[in-house]
């Protein structure tokens, strides 16, 4: 039982470059804090980080939009280029009106935009924004791996987003890649404070620790990508169980 | 800025009684952790003790459920008497299937079953559920105010519960009751990372605070329903921002 955790931010994580290696920066800024990666820790790090590091970059010159696109960019009052890349990121168009394009992503999560973004993008002159990476889940067991490497100890990752949810107002962190750790627990079956069987309980372990982490990253200029989450005490699972686990079946989804 | 957080578990709060003195038993669980409140420090506890100690329990036999609270309770397999207690606490029934009656509680959140639920609960041969309380913003502010008689400190407090979202498997912390902190921090204004404006950014402050104490609070029969984030840094606010302003306005909602 967890009773005590500790959530601090590596300092001096430099703004990225497309090729710099993540690992290597982490271990700097754990040096530069005085810490060692210890097991059972939990690094979490944001969603921005690794897709400027793979460079997930798009430049709007190179989008032609559709004209499916151009119809609802007038809609959602955006600009058409965003909304083709948009698209192209994405299996369904949820909901749309103006200024909001909530869209299911092609790898599962239901979020405004794509989770396409242009804030903290430095542009130098070309109009360019960044997508989510191709694969978070393995972007986080790379990133495992590379620390397990340079550190030889082995600790659970998570990539997190800030998004905003139905019904409630703000952003709050919401895990979109994880490597080492059960992102959906399963409680089924554990007996609750009187020894019932809880039916039903699967917790989003994931989702806790992304916005946990969310705290200490900030959300404007901050700039304090990497967090660890120390603590936790949970085994390490196999890479598996990545959190594609959080997303809700299509079909058992009502609200959509 | 924050750089670093601490979150622990007061140890020894026990099963709760109506009428418990929940300030005392807070102030029994510092000292046994051997801690004092800290000025800055925000206090998540579950919405259950809350509900138990203002006792808020219903009693299923002294309900009579009405014709449509019969014919939901087929629809969506429920007991017909939980199924009225659910429509009494509520303006709204948003969504209902087998298993899951999703409705907007009178206090404005959307969330399932009204909030009621029977895990946790010690019967003691009696059928009963228990409620959220009647007014969690209040409900925290004296808390909060009793524990600045007790201790000389003012702190933050935060009513959290364990709630599902639609489109994520998984519950997560949430705030359905605040004092002293901006549940919704509004970070509208402030400059990114490049000096370019933000925007909109407001962040679920309450929300991510609910989910973080979830992460140490465990939802099974580990018993640790109160939890001391320390480290956020934030300066106390007038009790008037309670949780509320984490709901969005009916008509901004596309997801009803």
């Amino acid at each position: 039982m967890t009773t005590r955790l500790e959530i601090f931010a590596l300092p001096g994580i430099p703004m990225v470059e497309p090729g710099d290696d993540l690992a290597k920066l982490i271990v700097d800024g754990l040096t530069a804090a005085g810490q060692n990666l210890q097991p059972g820790d939990v690094l979490v790090a944001a969603q921005k980080i690794f897709s400027k590091t793979e460079n997930c970059y798009a430049a709007l010159a190179d989008v032609t939009p559709s004209v499916r696109a151009q119809e609802l960019a007038v809609e959602v009052d955006k600009d058409p280029r965003v909304v083709q890349l948009i698209l192209d990121e994405s299996t369904e168009v949820v909901r749309h009106r103006v200024g909001v394009l909530v869209v299911a992503h092609r790898l599962g999560f239901v979020l405004a935009n794509a989770g396409i973004d242009a804030s903290n993008i430095a542009g130098g002159g070309v109009e360019q924004v960044l997508l989510l990476p191709l694969d978070p889940d393995k972007s986080c067991a790379q990133l495992r791996a590379d620390l397990r490497e340079k550190t030889g100890t082995d600790i659970s990752v998570v990539m997190n987003d800030s998004l905003g949810r139905p019904w409630r107002n703000g952003t709050v962190g919401v895990a979109i890649g994880s490597s080492g750790l059960p992102a959906l627990l399963n409680l089924k079956g554990k007996d609750d404070l009187f020894g019932r069987e809880l039916i039903v309980t699967e917790v989003g372990l994931g989702d806790e620790l992304s916005a946990a982490a969310g705290l200490v990253q900030g959300q404007a200029g901050e700039g304090q990508p990497v967090v660890i989450v120390r603590g936790l005490g949970l085994p390490l699972t196999a890479d598996g169980s990545g959190a594609g686990a959080l997303i809700r079946l299509r079909d058992e989804d009502m609200f959509r």
